[in-house]
């Protein structure tokens, strides 16, 4: 059956899905009513569609710019830098930032030709320089890489004058911010100090 | 973002994917070019709209009836009756059935309320009692539901004065045939023997 294999085919392209997996998946999906592949495919695509970048923080939204950088109650003049969209999402859950985020695509890695220019590095020096910025907080993962950002990017923001801390090693180097607990997450957000 | 959590919602129905395994395959169609989420969502609903049960033997299939139905090289005097369609792809994956297929779509189970009504189990009576079928192999689970199955099954087909075997004991008592090896397999088919 050309379709099955196909969508098997489609389903191991994930990550983590095997052959096994994607042959689970696949009969499971056959088993269930048509509104079921019909509302899972729809979702596939609306996400697809509906989210994008925002224009001031890059992180992922579906209004332009993003609910966080819109939102006045929260502290404009603090800026937590993250690698990727789904940092955003676990130090939110800790519900303790108050202030807004940016967001660099990823992080400094000559090694897979991933050099400054790869990253939102520029619109980041830009948000500062454009003032009423009173502290960056360099929360890249705590690995060689994202230090090495970190590192680079305190270099550029330091010459503007803005003051730069990092989230306390709360977090086990090493590790990677998506996966650590809140718990780490809260010492590391309470203890940031200068860099 | 609306779009992504339901996304995420969606792929949390799907067998085996928990809330962090859902995270990880949104962001990864998210990150992926629209052509991969246009390609996935409609290889989910091709499954759907292309695929039915063969008229004759109950397989998933494109065409009704099914490829090994129709195709002359098989010898449609010998039928194996398997409980599930992935059932079929194991066995075929073999390479040693020359037969044909039955699936019953699942094994009596009263405690979960399936009776023998709601099986394939008249439609492979009618099909033996019509004529040219030299032998019927049983090979549903060896487990308590298959076995109590197959000798529900065997009781009806021997009053037909049919030959009912089923595969040899090579297969481990309480796995899944969907889940042999194709070794146990090999020695199971290779050893049928009477019920």
């Amino acid at each position: 059956m050309e379709s099955l294999e196909r969508l098997k085919r489609r389903l191991q392209e994930l990550p983590g899905i095997g052959a096994r997996s994607a042959e689970r998946l696949a009969f499971h999906i056959l088993r269930e009513p048509r509104e079921f592949a019909a509302a899972l495919a729809q979702a596939v695509l609306d996400v697809k569609d509906k989210v994008v970048h925002c224009r001031v923080c890059f992180n992922l939204t579906e209004s332009d710019p993003c609910p966080l950088c819109v939102d006045p109650r929260r502290d404009a003049g603090e800026i937590w830098v993250v690698e990727q969209p789904k940092d955003v999402i676990a130090l939110e859950a800790t519900g303790l930032i108050r202030g807004a985020y940016h967001v660099l695509m990823g992080h400094i890695a000559p090694l897979e030709g991933i050099d400054p220019s790869h990253l939102t590095i520029d619109a980041l020096v830009a948000r500062v320089r454009k003032g009423g910025i009173r502290e960056v907080v360099l929360a890249t993962n705590p690995t060689l890489e994202g230090d090495g950002t970190a590192l680079y990017v305190q270099s550029l923001l330091t010459e503007l004058g803005v003051k730069v801390t990092r989230p306390a090693r709360g977090l086990a180097v090493g590790s990677q911010i998506e996966y650590a607990t809140t718990g780490m997450l809260e010492s590391a957000i309470r203890g940031r100090g200068p860099i």
